[in-house]
């Protein structure tokens, strides 16, 4: 692989990216491949670390690769995506549908020996689970009464610290005092709605939406306007602004970052325009951030608390989607409402698991966290290349997929003739379990969708399991 | 000790029991102590073991010694105790007093250096913290994902099991299916109101009241009914009927045993009356037996939930009184309203702790529990007594006193002079922490009660706690 003299000149390492650029076109270095080390490219070439820098920026600028802090270079090229499935339009009066029989067969139908493709977390094999363990085992040892006693009501002043500290990297700067620890994300939005709403209020939220937040709303006898919301920036900023302008919204429910089911990420001039018009409406936002931390790209991405400079972001979040879901650990910061939200928490709850809260604040303490996070994130990333290749493969022409830049989902737009309620059916006979689209809004809609979830170890059983559902989505 | 020949005769058991009854009645056998092993009698005596057990029979027919089951007989003999509190009398009409802010203090004041009268659980000290340990790491090294995954929405199923099977011990004979696990029972109770209440409707309960109900209750908007109640018999059935009778009521919620703060056991009669009535208008009972297992008799109380025939009962329980707090593990049986209360849960939560489950669930399937049942049930009946004795000796004459058979709390009333919010100002400056009695009602009333707990190591230092108390109460 040693360039001739003759070749040697100032455009040396033009040389050297094309010469990749055409392994990675030529399918040689697969997409989410990781490049050669730029060690290894100074050795092969034999050339200097600075050159093989320059090599590795111009395939960067050109978007073929990409770099992971701390891990080196990818593969980034995908020679075609699929297409994205359009912005939802639904109706702005409240639905009256029940999902609620979907939802319950769907969930109870979880069995460990189906392919989960319907799952609303990572796989645990993608999950610290032996270290995390370690930190429990240092929890029963060192924690006071080994997390046998109520905790406080604010919740595991340690974890509260990290959570505090990590706000940093979206710009939060909160305070331990601004957070109060809950029993998972659910948790923390039932006590928010719990504080700020009574049955007949109104509140908004994107389309498709959550269907636990649906579940919620229902169980608090709250009506839904679901908003039209675009697979990349989210919520439509316009049809937002029309509801509030129309008045009698009592609170704003988003996942501000790769929102579960669609994927959008609203973007920073969103994130800050929302929070205006909360203010400027003085409605609070229960903004939901449990995906944020995983990202594919350079940096997380910002939320809309943020830009809160008046208490009315209610940001909530856990570690459900990053390391435990079964330990049922979450927070929010109440901001103004907190007095009333405390009570809340004391009333439903007295306090959260003591243990869990110890070892989860034990394992953010170190950079455990930040760790496996990286490696979460890059894992993740490649299994959405995966995914995205299997369904291009295997699946109808016409078949539309969102791209989300982080988390773990993806919304596929099948032929209108499709049901995937029926596909479900059809579906769970061969041990594969989706989440149909119907399960997501509250209206007659997304009967030809469904959410797909690829937090799992990429394998042959998984392709097989795409190549069946593309088969019987023909 | 040998009895002289001439007295051999057929009643040489009256002669021991005459004996030992001195003993006690003088003050060498002390209250709550254990009485010599029938073994050590028929020793001592030089007798056979049926003289031994005939002697032992008298005492117990005259009240002065009690059986415990597999542990011996103890000393029950007291003296004198204080007289009761009289029955509550509050108004039917809703109170609108708030006593959030209070209820706010007394629980941001829980501090490790203050003698925790006010404290809702027994001490650390009285729970099997060690085993439970062992109980978690079995579970962290043994089941599935170590509990780092989501739980089944109903619950991990060998909790489940071993919740049904305890249900025998007092009638219920429940299956597995039967029982939905919960955060604790403050949760199960927050789902139950979630599924059979709306804002503004009216609910009845006992007078004084766990305060966790009142601001349960204020949280959905709640009316709250709060009705006469009997320190031994708990709530009047009389009161009950009448205001059933008048209509209005969508819910009953009842502690039907060892009630928190008062103390009273619903007589058997009571239980079914009640069962019959909530029947006949076609009310759902949410029945608290959290205290039930604290028995100090020789058998467990039946509760309500054992005479329902139409799943009208929803029985909560959960372990944070009896094993460990600080797990959120507790459980309910929704009856008719299994379906709505499911949903509501997994809305509300997803999962409870997977982990603290199946730790709890491991030290219920051996015999350890109903040992450190048996342990925790000695102790603190002897705390009781001697709680008793020392309120009989430092308090104000007149302070009337709770004797519930059961549990681990004190009501005490004391003289109307005097205000307990600001006795508990004035004792929480010595480090001690009461419960005023303010916190247990809406109304205007129980401003010079309080409720003391006995869950702690019994020592010097909770006894120079009462004196203080005793001393600031004259």
């Amino acid at each position: 692989m040693t360039i001739p003299d003759s070749q040697k000149n100032e455009y040396l390492y033009e040389r050297i990216a094309a010469e990749l650029e055409q392994q990675i076109q030529s399918g040689l270095l697969l997409r989410a491949d990781k490049m050669p080390s730029i060690r290894n490219i100074c050795t092969d070439y034999k050339v200097s670390m600075s050159t093989a820098l320059q090599a590795y920026y111009r395939l960067e600028s050109k978007g073929l690769i990409r770099p992971v802090s701390k891990s080196g270079y990818y593969v980034s090229y995908v020679k075609k995506f699929p297409a994205l499935p359009s912005q939802s339009s639904p109706s702005y009066l409240m639905g009256k549908e029940d999902n609620s029989s979907l939802v319950s067969k769907v969930y109870d139908g979880i069995s460990s020996d189906h392919m989960m493709l319907s799952l609303g977390c990572p796989s645990a094999e993608l999950l610290p689970v032996a270290k995390l363990n370690k930190s429990t085992v240092q929890a029963i040892h060192h924690f006071r009464e080994s997390g046998t006693g109520y905790e406080h009501i604010q919740g595991n002043t340690k974890l509260r610290r990290q959570i505090a500290k990590r706000s940093y990297v979206w710009g939060g700067r909160l305070e331990e005092d601004d957070v109060l620890t809950t029993a998972g994300c659910s948790s923390a939005m039932t006590h928010c709605l719990m504080a700020l709403t009574k049955h007949g209020d109104s509140i908004v939220v994107e389309s498709p939406v959550y269907f636990g937040i649906l579940q919620l709303a229902k169980s608090f006898g709250l009506n839904v306007i679901e908003l039209p919301s675009d697979p990349r920036t989210g919520i439509d900023l316009d049809a937002l602004k029309a509801i509030l302008k129309k008045g009698n919204i009592k609170l704003c429910l988003l996942i501000s970052n790769f929102s579960n089911p669609m994927g959008g990420t609203m973007p920073v001039e969103h994130k800050k325009e929302t929070v205006r018009l909360m203010e400027f409406y003085n409605i609070p936002l229960l903004e939901n951030d449990m995906y944020g931390d995983l990202y594919f790209g350079t940096q997380r991405p910002v939320n809309c608390k943020a830009f809160d400079q008046s208490g009315l972001v209610l940001l909530c979040s856990s570690v459900s989607k990053t390391l435990a879901p079964g330990y049922r650990v979450g927070w929010l910061t109440p901001g103004r409402f907190a007095e009333e939200i405390r009570r809340i928490k004391f009333a439903t709850s007295i306090s959260s698991n003591a243990l869990s809260q110890e070892a989860v604040a034990g394992f953010l303490e170190k950079d455990r966290y930040e760790n496996h996070l990286r490696k979460l994130r890059t894992t993740l990333q490649a299994n959405s290349l995966h995914y995205m290749d299997a369904i291009m493969k295997y699946f109808p022409e016409g078949t539309k997929v969102s791209q989300p830049p982080g988390g773990f989902m993806l919304w596929v737009e099948l032929a209108p003739k499709v049901n995937t309620a029926l596909l479900y059916e059809q579906a769970i006979k061969k041990k594969i379990s989706i989440a149909p689209g119907k399960m997501f809004t509250l209206q007659d809609q997304y009967n030809h969708c469904m959410r797909l979830s690829y937090g799992h170890v990429w394998n042959k059983e998984v392709e097989q399991a795409i190549k069946t559902l593309g088969k019987l989505a023909g």
